[in-house]
C-alpha cells in the first residue's frame, strides 16, 4: 500500500484496522485537560517491535487537541497553560534547563514558516547573563534560552542537521526544543493539533523532503520536538477517499492500492492542502507556541 | 451533479462529455503564440443559449497555458509580449484609454494575494498630469492609469462593487482592469495559466465567496478580467478522482454523484489545493501582470 | 524662519516664546489620567485668530503622552481605556453612530504603514447587518464599522480625498475616523504621543506630502483624526539643535535663520529621523489603535 | 572630540582635516568605472600607523559610489558588473572557491534587513553537489556556495562570531562573504555607496551595537565584507552641522566639541537618520548584490 503521509504518531496508530486492539509494544492513552476543552493522546512505542510496526523511534508522542486553537485569545489561554503542563511533563526540570529553541522551516513558505516565526517572538536571554551577570538572571528568575531559525537546504545549501550539531557544540545548551510544521492525514486536525515528543524529529517532513534526524544521537543532547500539522499531502486526502469508496464496494486492499496508483499523477505531487486561513492561523499559532516556551523558561515557579 | 468549481471558461467547456462535439452558441479555437511556447484557447459565448450551457456571461475568454510561467525572468519575456498583444485584442485602442487597474483580492492570504501584489508594482500616472501638465504626459508616452486594492468584504465591510461604482463615479476612467486569483479545476493549470475575458468578473469566486459582479452594467464602463488559478477547491478535486475511478467501473451518473455527497464532510469545505511553492508563484506573477500592464499603457507603439 | 515641520497642536503651541503666556484664540489645558500614568493636553482653537496663530483648524486637539505606549502588553491596557476614553470625549453618542475608519498612509513605507496596518486588526461589521440582520446586531452589541485603507496618491493616482468623498457618499456613515502616522518636532514624542482632533486631517502631511484636507466640509460627515508621530523631519532636528546652540551665543533670530538656511542642503530633504525600533513600533501602536477602536465600537455600554 | 560614527574607511579618511595631504601607512586611490557612471576610491591600510590613524584594520576598502544604485533595473546592470569586477580583485580565483555567504543584521529592522533579504535571492548549489555529484556541478558551471543569516544577537542569544565559527569549522568553506548595512556619516551616501573589504566586519556596528569581529583570526577563513551604508546616526548629522557652523564662527574644537556634548540628550540616542524611501531601497539592493554574487560564483569564465 502507498504509504501515508503523517507525522503524527497518533494518526498512524489509528490507520492500524480496528480489530487491531493492541499493537505490540505502543501504549496509547487519552484524557483531558482540565476543563474539558482539549483532548491528549499519549502514544508510547516501548520497543523495538512497537517502533517497527510505527515507523518511529522509541519515545513518548503526546497530542493535544482542541478546537480552542482557533478562538480569540483570552480563550487560548487554558490550552496554553495545558500545552505547558505537558512539556514539563515531558522534560524534566525544565525549568533548570538551557534552553536552544530551534525554529525549523522555511520562512518564504507560508504553510511551512510556523517555525522561524515563533522563534521571532520568543524572550531571548543568554546573552543577559554575559552582559548582567548571574545573580541579575537569578533575580529576575531567567532561564536560559538561546533560538535559532536556520532556514531550510535549500536556502542554506547545508543540513540542518550539521548546522545545529556545530551550533551545539560550540554554545552547550542542555536541551534543544524544536519547533515544525508536520503533514498530518486528516484535514480535520489542521491547525488544531499539537505535537509533542521526546524523540527529535526529521525537519522537512512535513513538506515531503526529510532530511537527516535531530535527535540526542546527532546532537548530543536530548531533542524534543513540538509539531503542528499545516499540511494534507493532496495525494493523501485524494487515497483516502478513494479508498473510503472503494472498501465500502468490497474491494480489496490491493485491487484498491492498483486503482490509486493508476490516477495520481505526477500533478498532484506538487499540490497541497492547507486550511484557507493558513497565512492567520500560522501568524497565531507561532506567537502562541512562542508565548507557551516563554512561560516555561521565564517564570520560575 | 454538485457543480464542479472552476473559474476558467476554457475547464467549463471541457466539462461537456467528449461527445458533445458542439456545444451550441459557443465557439472555441485554439493557437499557439509565437515560437510555440504558449497554448492560446479562445472560448467565445456568443448567445443566451451557449451563456445558460457555459454558466457564464456573453463575451471572450482567453486563455494561454505556458510551461514559461515557471521559468526564469528573461525565458518568461516573450510570454508577456503575448499576453500584451492578447490583452490589445481584447480592448481596442488599448493605448488610447484611461484606466483604472483594480487588484481584487485579500492581501492576508497568499493564495488571494496576487491582485493586491500587483497593484505595487504598477507605475501610476494619473496624478502626474495634474502635477505636470498634459504636455509632460504626452512627450514622455504616459497614458493615464490609476489604481486601486480595495480589500476583500470582511476586511471592508463594504461591497467592492459599491467601492469601485462610486470610483468610477468619481474618477472617470475609460475602462476597469480586474486582476484576480481565480479556482481552477485540474491543479496542472495552477499558477500556469491566464484567463483574460471582457465580461467582467465577481470578486472572492476564487475562494468560494462570490460578491457582486463587476462589469459595463454594474460600474457603467467596460471591465476587462485577467485572472490566474491560484487554487483548487479540495472538493474538487477529490470528486474529480472518485468520479474517474466510478466511471471506469461502470456506475452511472447518478450513483457517481450519491457516493461524493456521501463522502465530503464539513471538513473539506475549509481547505484548499495550492501548489506547494504558492508563495513564490505568487509573488512572480503579481510582478509579472504589472510589467504586462506597464508595457501595455506606457509606451505608446 | 523656515517653518518647523510638525503636525502636532500641542507642538505648534510650544514653539511660541515663553513669554507669549497666552495665545489669543486658543486654549490649552493640562491633566492627567487616573494613576497618573498618562499625561493629556487639550488644544482649543476657538476663534479666527487663534487659527491664523497657530496656522491650524479651529477645533479640539487632545494629546496623550505616556511612556506606557512602549511597555508589555498587560502594561498598556490602562492607557488603552484612557484613549477610549477621550474618543468619547470628542465624539457624542460615539456607539450610537455608524463609523467608516480609514487607515491612511503607505503600507510599503514602515514608518508610514501605522494606518493600513491598523485596519488589519480591525473587527468589521458593517457588511454583517445585510447578511444577518439587525437583530443579529443588536443582541451582540455590535455597531456598524467599515474601513478601507485607499494607499497614497503615488499608488493609487487618485487624491484621497476623491476617493473618500465618493465612498462616503455611497456608504453614508455617520462619522470617519482617519489613522495616519504624523510628524513630531520632538523626538521624545515619538512613538508615545497620540493625537485626537475633531477637526480632520490633511494625509501626507507626515510624509512631507500634504493633499487635501479630509473633513466635514470635504466628506460631507465629521472627521475624527488620530495621529501617532512615527517620524521627525532631518531639517527640523538639525536646525532645532542649531537654534538652541545659536540663542545661547546671542545671536538674533535672522541671523538664526540665515545659518541654519545656509547649512541644509537638498541632501537633507530626503531623510527622516525616525526611532531605531521603528518597525516593532508600528506593528505594536497599529495594534493598539484597532484594540481601542474595536472596544470603542463592539461593546456597548 | 566625540567619535563620528561611520563604518566606511572612505570617510573616515575625509574626516582628516584638509591640510594633512597624507596620512602615514595610508594610500588612496580614486578611478571611474568604464562610462564613467561611478566612482571607486581604494583606501590602503598598509601598516600600524595607519591603522591606528585610521582606528580600522589593515587592508583595502573599495568604496564604489554611484547615482545608478537609485535608478531602473535596466540602467543599473553596467554597475553591478562594475561590483562584480571589483570582487574578483579583491579575491584572488574567485570562481573556483566554496563560499559560505553570510547575510548580517535583523531582518525585522527594515534599515537593517539587507543581509538577510539578500540571502533570500541567492542561487545555493553546496546541497546539489551531494544529492547530483561533481559531474554535474563542473557540466553546470556552478561554484560551491552556501549561505546562512544568523539573526542578531539579542534574537540568538549567541554572538554571530560563535555562531559562524562553528559553522565553518563543520562546513569548511575556502571564504566567508559577509553582507551587512552598515552607518555612514554623510546623508548622501545613504543606499548609494558599497563598501568591499578583505578585513573582515564587525556586526552590529551599522547599528550602534558592535560585537565580536568577524575575520580570518576568529573564523579561520579569509572574510570578506560588502557593507552598504542605510542609516546616519542623528547624533552624527546633528553633530556635523552644529560643527560646521561653529568652526565657520571661530570656535575651537574644544569649545565646539563642549557645545555638542552639551546639547545632544539621551532622546537623541535612539533615533537614526535613513532615506525616506528606505523600504524599497533596501529591498533592491538586497535583489542586486544577490545578483552579483550569483553572478560571481556560477557563470566561470
Amino acid at each position: 500500500m502507498k504509504e501515508k503521509r503523517t507525522d503524527l504518531a497518533l494518526e498512524v496508530r489509528e490507520s492500524f484496522p480496528r480489530n487491531h486492539v493492541e499493537v505490540k509494544g505502543v501504549v496509547l492513552e487519552k484524557h483531558y485537560c482540565p476543563e474539558g476543552k482539549a483532548q491528549i493522546t499519549t502514544v508510547q512505542i516501548k520497543d523495538d517491535a512497537g517502533s517497527k510496526a510505527m515507523k518511529k523511534p522509541k519515545g513518548t508522542y503526546i497530542t493535544i487537541e482542541s478546537e480552542l486553537m482557533l478562538q480569540e485569545e483570552e480563550d487560548r489561554e487554558p490550552l496554553l497553560l495545558c500545552i505547558c503542563g505537558q512539556l514539563e511533563k515531558i522534560i524534566k526540570d525544565l525549568k533548570q534547563k538551557s534552553v536552544l529553541i530551534v525554529g525549523l522551516g522555511n520562512r518564504e513558505v507560508t504553510s511551512d514558516s510556523l517555525g522561524p516565526k515563533m522563534t521571532e517572538h520568543l524572550f531571548i536571554t543568554r546573552h543577559l547573563e554575559k552582559e548582567l551577570g548571574e545573580t541579575f538572571m537569578e533575580k529576575n528568575e531567567f532561564g536560559c534560552v538561546s533560538a535559532i531559525s536556520p532556514g531550510v537546504m535549500a536556502q542554506t545549501g547545508i543540513e540542518t542537521e550539521e548546522l545545529l550539531e556545530s551550533i551545539v557544540k560550540k554554545t552547550k545548551p542542555d536541551l534543544v526544543i524544536a519547533v515544525d510544521a508536520l503533514a498530518a492525514r486528516s484535514v480535520k486536525r489542521l491547525c488544531k493539533t499539537i505535537q509533542i515528543t521526546d524523540t527529535g524529529i526529521a525537519p522537512g517532513a512535513g513538506v515531503g523532503n526529510r532530511r537527516k534526524e535531530l535527535n540526542k544521537k546527532s546532537l548530543g543532547v536530548p531533542v524534543v520536538a513540538i509539531g503542528v500539522p499545516t499540511v494534507v499531502d493532496a495525494e493523501t486526502i485524494i487515497g483516502d477517499h478513494l479508498e473510503h469508496v472503494l472498501e465500502k464496494q468490497g474491494y480489496s486492499e490491493q485491487e484498491i492500492e492498483q486503482f490509486i496508483c493508476e490516477i495520481l499523477t505526477s500533478d498532484t505531487e506538487n499540490v497541497m492542502v492547507t486550511p484557507k486561513n493558513i497565512d492567520a492561523s500560522v501568524n497565531r499559532i507561532s506567537r502562541d507556541l512562542a508565548d507557551v516556551l516563554n512561560h516555561c523558561f521565564q517564570k520560575k515557579g
